[in-house]
């Protein structure tokens, strides 16, 4: 069991930590080995968790692993989520002249880094949402259309996605539904754009430089260095003369795709119809942890993503959220899990 | 003669007061009435100086206005601007989802407000640096080509205007030299933007919200509030749907031209051949001074823009300066000013 810093992945970790407490309540011991592993560096890129497996990697062995930090498909419906997208986080930085300049007396004169930048990212789609960095769509792995026509029967509305965006309507690529855009088609997003003058008012200048955070969630098999030097090429062949232009790789992670069909995952799969009366949707995230790739290089182990958390939770926003009734389900899920394990 | 709150300003005036105090040494009087007028609103566009002037026309009627605000054409060669360009500054705001979104669970379903921001800036200019805003040129003056044409003979180069930017390339509209981009081509310049996550490292989010702080320098007889409406209009036009655009004004300033012939001016451009030894440059300024036609309005009477800064001297940007040479000149030169009205 891995736990990260995230409210929402806090409440669906401790539902298995409180279930193991739970366990031991009833029990002289578990049925199984547990170990629980806890990191606070997920958010950027975990740098120092590869080594730590590498050292430890005798004290972690395991048969699986599991991992709750991805959302239900709906209350009361937990999801097991087969794949994740993987990230390459770029910093962009567009230079121009060597200070800011007054822009009466530059303007017109000399190129604008604000808008060189503007333009170079308004250069990343094309008017039908598709990126268009050469090279980018390359290593995309078809999906099997079995996997995508079932979630034609989720739960799930496009009402539902605007609800929990708090959008007024839907984007991105053209010629896929949402669930697929967000799960197995790879993006490329602006996260922050800095530049100039941002206080209150006005101030008339041309800035020296403007710079933007990108990332790009990746589907399989799309490599997150091979993609950020696509991205370099791409905004390195559009520069024009008298902005310099750098892309830099910050951090990634691999996208991830595994089989809910092994021991833990029929044993979860069994729990979920015990404690939810339902079927486990099937699904995958379209967010990223990159550890369980870490994990399946280091330790040799697929990890069982358990989705737990509500699709609404604003993970990554103000008032975040794990409601305490799915604490409960979810401390109720450990147990049944255990029991499985243990019959 | 009228001071404001720049470095290089404030050295330009004061060498017009210690010129005064310098007089007053060695005569009884002033052979003419000379009104001071100190301002500190000028950067965010005087909003109270015209009620100033307003109420104390009485005490602030005048044969002529002196403001040296301006720049010499090169050191030790000072230039009268005939014209100034106007400005209208405009925030551009585009609001998206209700709070920023995980960029994992939403990338892809929604559009993204930093995205369509720099889509929206890409879209102020076309390929040849042409504005491309509906209406935008359509009250442009044409400028008489003996006074474009003069100014192919000023000590003045490209390579001046690199170095005084610091800049490796010349940008801006294509077909128009680099002075006419300055002096008599309107521009839309984009002075800062603010989007999303900004700090250290990457957060990976769809921004709820991003803005740009534009301002437009304008030209003889475009009008302010006519250019702030018609770029409010060309960006709601491109507003996709999920978006909101809201384009606001947030001041401006006319456009100004004035005849260096009057008899201040005839006095100015014989005192700088007796102090400077060349005739005084006559030029224009790509810079605004909204007061200039806030003095015309109320108090009737044109401003002779009497340039004693230096074109590299870093206005609007770190270390801005006013060399103590040119306060020097400056001080001689207003003496030789008084003396022409003397005689």
């Amino acid at each position: 069991v891995y736990a990260r810093g995230a409210t929402d992945n806090k409440g669906q970790t401790f539902s298995h930590i409180l279930g193991t407490q739970a366990w031991l309540k009833d029990h002289r011991d578990l049925p199984v080995n547990l170990i629980y592993l806890m990191e606070g560096e997920e958010e950027i890129g975990s740098p120092h968790l590869g080594e730590f497996l590498r050292v430890h990697a005798p004290e972690l062995a395991c048969d699986a692993i599991l991992v709750s930090d991805t959302s239900m498909i709906a209350p009361g419906h937990p999801a097991i989520a087969c794949g994740l997208r993987g990230i390459a986080c770029v910093n962009l930085r567009v230079k121009g002249p060597s200070a800011d300049l007054h822009s009466g007396v530059f303007g017109g004169a000399v190129p604008n880094p604000a808008t060189e930048l503007a333009r170079l990212l308004a250069q990343m789609h094309n008017g039908t949402g598709r990126i268009m960095i050469p090279g980018f769509y390359d290593d995309v792995a078809a999906v099997d259309a079995v996997e995508t026509g079932a979630w034609k029967h989720l739960p799930y509305t496009d009402d539902d996605v605007l609800k929990a965006a708090g959008s007024t309507a839907l984007g991105g690529e053209q010629g896929f539904t949402t669930l697929e855009r967000t799960w197995i088609r790879p993006t490329a997003e602006v996260n922050g754009i800095t530049a100039g003058y941002q206080g209150p008012g006005s101030k008339t200048i041309i800035p020296s430089e403007a710079s933007a955070k990108l990332s790009f969630r990746l589907v399989p098999n799309q490599n997150p260095v091979d993609i950020a030097c696509k991205v370099a090429a791409f905004f390195a062949s559009k520069a024009v003369p008298g902005v310099e232009v750098e892309a830099t790789y910050d951090h990634g992670g691999n996208p991830y795709f595994a089989s809910p069909d092994t021991p833990l995952g029929l044993a979860v799969r069994t729990a979920v119809r015990n404690v939810f009366g339902r079927e486990a949707a099937l699904v995958r995230g379209g967010l990223s942890i990159p550890v369980v790739s870490l994990f399946k290089e280091v330790l040799g182990r697929d990890t069982l993503l358990l989705g737990l958390g509500l699709p609404d939770c604003a993970a990554h926003s103000p008032n975040e959220t794990f409601p305490l009734e799915n604490l409960d389900k979810g401390i109720a899920l450990h147990l049944s899990i255990l029991e499985q394990f243990a019959t």
